[in-house]
């Protein structure tokens, strides 16, 4: 995936994602991190752990939405100004194929970053000894909130 | 919510919902529990956590996802044939208002019952101060695997 | 379906509905009316013509999107000023049941009317010889542009 | 966007999605037509008219709900044998922007073609002085229908 020429609003952009990312506790429960930031895009990886699984065993779709939702508000999130904070307003989940194998890798895009909303598009992929396979496809909608540090609070 | 006069394959169906329950990993990991099972309706109780927070001290979106996509899922399976296993093909959360509170509740419920595929809604409600605000919307499709016992693997 | 307590910000909100409606080419060319304005909800009804079907002469998904797209719209829309105007942000639509018989109704309802984002659920049914099957299932968000009349333009 | 390598059931998978499509009174009714056809693929345009418009004379969301939901399942269509029908079973469109200009295209492209179920994505972009311009993203579901041919019906 491609970030679509989008340029950040400051060159410490990633430091903000990965700091705000860093209050997140959920996303050190589920034991995710972030593998990649660029202007506009967003890679968490998830390694396989029994603690996070359903009951088949496969990872719980809850942990998919969980880093696809972060991967795509942190690719929105690395456009914005230090003074903006972000929120999910939606996100759509398919399910392609069983979430199975060593670790998911979820990469958020943005496809439109507006004034007030920002549109984003995701995929998670499975890796399964080396091997990549598409297991879920995800369509997000995120808010603005001018005024408000993410990092600081 | 209601049921919507849906009737259970089998008198045990609630014990099979909680036995599925219990094997996934995840709803243990965030500490989720089952509040109430009827046919074609499941609740699940999140008591709130510093472990499933995100950067604002919420719950985490992806927290909310994991039990609404759960609490869907059982609605369903709690109308199948003891045979039968469940997958989620996609679902989607609306986000109302922040997730805040001594706990979340979600609700699901089978709106159609098919052959192969399912359709539920749901809705989070936040707890705080023992007032319930709604806080997430949720429409969902699964899908049923015939000869494939969910419970016994 | 209920309008959940909303109380129109003006008296002559269901003319308004009305007049923005009327200048939709799109509702006439498929035959559409709308059979009820509420504060928060809008029912609009879809006699059956060969003109709006799909390939097996059913009700074409399209036509179902374009009508309960437009029921959640006014619903949300009969809660603005006047000054306001009002854009679909996303929706989502399940299909429950073949979309078939004399008519479709779609009922859209208010869930959450924000200052800048209007959350609304809806659903379609089919009427054929009287009777009522709900066909469809849709959530959907939308955003109020401020200083924007909807009517006047 | 591509293919993704999806090989068709027949040679004649191009006529089979065309002679489906001129049996949709729905799509000649807003005047659409389909301007590509490839495995896994297919486009389909609308030009301007005043008929298939909202209030404020941009192309209706329910058109671009129509078109874009024909465009995935005529990709999905593409891959399926000779006595497979097709039907969706949920669709969610994201709007990026304003829909004007003197034609849509919608461009539909399967993402995962199962036994059952296909997921697809699409995107509908708005032509404005041969400019184009992505208006909408789409994400769906369809289920395949062995046994009942979708043209002879």
């Amino acid at each position: 995936m491609g970030e679509n020429g989008f340029a950040p609003a400051t060159d410490d952009y990633a430091e903000r994602v990965r700091e705000s990312f860093s209050k997140q506790g959920m996303m050190s429960h589920l034991g995710a991190e972030i593998t990649a930031v660029r202007p506009g895009f967003c890679e968490i990886a998830l390694p396989f752990r029994p603690e996070i699984t359903q009951q088949h065993d496969f990872f719980h779709g809850g942990a998919l939405a969980a880093i696809i939702d972060t991967a795509g508000g942190y690719a929105a999130f690395s456009l914005f100004e230090p003074e903006d904070s972000i929120l999910t307003v939606e996100f759509k989940v398919n399910c392609l194929a069983p979430a199975q194998g060593e670790k998911l890798l979820a990469r958020g895009e943005v496809v439109k970053s507006g004034r007030t909303l920002t549109v984003t598009k995701g995929e998670i992929v499975a890796v399964e000894s080396g091997r990549e396979t598409v297991c879920a496809l995800m369509q997000q909608t995120l808010m603005r909130i001018v005024g408000r540090d993410d990092v600081k609070g």
